[in-house]
């Protein structure tokens, strides 16, 4: 696939997502007005919507019906945007600026932040247990355990509660992998399940779907640190630098720069590496690879 | 049923639940520690559990398999249990109290409320959505979206928006009706569908159901109400006043105590005349309602 054709499937699919989560969310007009305009307001209109896009080229790998789909890949990005709502709270995180704009609790107030954080959750759990949205209720089923394990106290919550605890302590680079494969991992890998089983696959393809997306997971976090700690603010559409002013333990303060883009690279290369089985119809999937690594280097 | 065959009954489900969500909830041992040691101990060991008590009378009417049962039951308390903890906050209710404990923002610290708040939400659909825990597969899926509808914007969290958004203002009791359909009455609702959908009704008896639980789920609130105006903080086993106290409309404020009495005890009456058809097997249920206008007078 060349550059500038998976440049164009990306963009046409940034664009599917969001008309698909304008449609997936209440209106605005309806009751209660703020709280829909609020949920609105941090969930459309911004992001690289990684996590879609990775649902989406799983799917299409699978022949996912569209319907089914949109679904999956609107029920990630809720559940996604849900958690950094959350994080940028006063109590977690306390950022004032996420996706170029201000925060929730910056734009209306805290109380609304968590209401829209968490009825966002809710949103992901009611857009994916539609009636009829899978063609097997079963698979369906299975989609909306996968997200729920992925998200939950054993998935993303649990790892953002081991970020927590790890404020100001030293962290081993295997500690620091546990925390991310929890906090980042789980939902990355969740995205790119839910995406295949939006469609058909075997359980074999599955598990080598499930291998490339643990990478792509981490290599999101290793990529992440590293442009935390190198770009500028505007670049990042959100505060740069917070890391390090917050203390907490990144690839970068453990590998130091030079070793974590060189772990960019590998995880990028093993991601790609399971994905041999597919052929061409992974093509997607391999350019997604690519172009997390090229976000920074 | 006698007054103490009904309390034994119920005895025995608020023991069934509790060790039911004993066995739901991840083991404090488990990694996050703090995290699911904050899950237990909110979740476990208080409350009337009311709502798990209207999912088994509900479930044992329409002979429901006792572990369908006891995951709709744990999955609408989780749900419950998480809406408390985050209301409990300082940027909502900041209140320091509740079933008789300190909040978990006091126990622990404001960021561990907010991820067990999300984490205890994401617990509800984890646990709805395990593998072969219905007969039906479609029957499943349309519990979860009966919880997932019940629970956000457009229901429970809808609600506490619609609460937050009312703080000071003069409601009507057609308005304060709306408020607490969506914030108490829906998930109230919901615990009662789950039961159903739990065993085997039919459309007609879920229609039969359904206005039995909206009259409880609003006599729930009165009642609510009621208490919050002439009990004390001890009985209570939360803050006692803080309605009047935040400015909050109630029906106390709105139609007077007597009425509010009053207005309960008609409720109460509709909820049993919802139930003509069940016969004796609606004897839990019925006797539900007269147990909740009986927390008071």
């Amino acid at each position: 696939m060349s550059a500038v054709k998976f440049t164009d499937w990306m963009h046409h699919h940034q664009q599917r997502v969001e008309t698909a989560l304008e449609h997936a969310l209440p209106a605005a007009s309806i009751a209660p007005e703020r709280l829909h305009e609020a949920m609105r307001y941090t969930t459309l209109g911004g992001g690289k919507r990684v996590r879609p896009l990775l649902a989406y080229a799983a799917g299409e790998l699978a022949n996912a019906a569209a319907k089914t789909l949109d679904a999956a890949a609107c029920a990630v990005e809720c559940i996604h945007v849900y958690s950094l709502v959350h994080d940028d709270m006063p109590c977690m995180d306390d950022d004032a600026l996420r996706r170029g704009k201000p925060t929730v609790h910056v734009q209306y107030d805290e109380a609304t932040a968590l209401l829209v954080g968490d009825a966002l959750q809710t949103q992901a759990f009611d857009i994916l247990s539609a009636p009829g949205l899978f063609a097997d209720p079963a698979r369906q089923l299975r989609a909306i355990h996968t997200l729920a394990q992925a998200s939950g106290s054993r998935g993303m919550a649990g790892g953002q509660a081991i970020d927590l605890a790890s404020v100001g302590k030293e962290l081993s680079r295997a500690e620091l992998e546990v925390m991310h494969l929890h906090k980042t991992g789980a939902l990355i890998r969740a995205a790119v399940l839910l995406g295949a089983l939006s469609g058909e696959v075997s359980d074999e393809q599955l598990q080598h779907l499930d291998r490339y997306a643990k990478c792509i997971g981490l290599l999101f976090q290793v990529v992440d640190d590293v442009l935390d700690a190198v770009a500028d603010t505007a670049t990042l559409g959100k505060t740069a630098g917070k890391d390090a002013a917050n203390n907490k333990p990144t690839y970068v303060s453990i590998l130091g720069l030079s070793e974590s883009k060189a772990l960019a690279t590998e995880l990028a290369a093993e991601a790609t590496d399971a994905l041999s089985s597919f052929g061409d119809r992974a093509a997607c999937l391999r350019e997604l690879a690519h172009y997390i690594v090229s976000r920074q280097f």
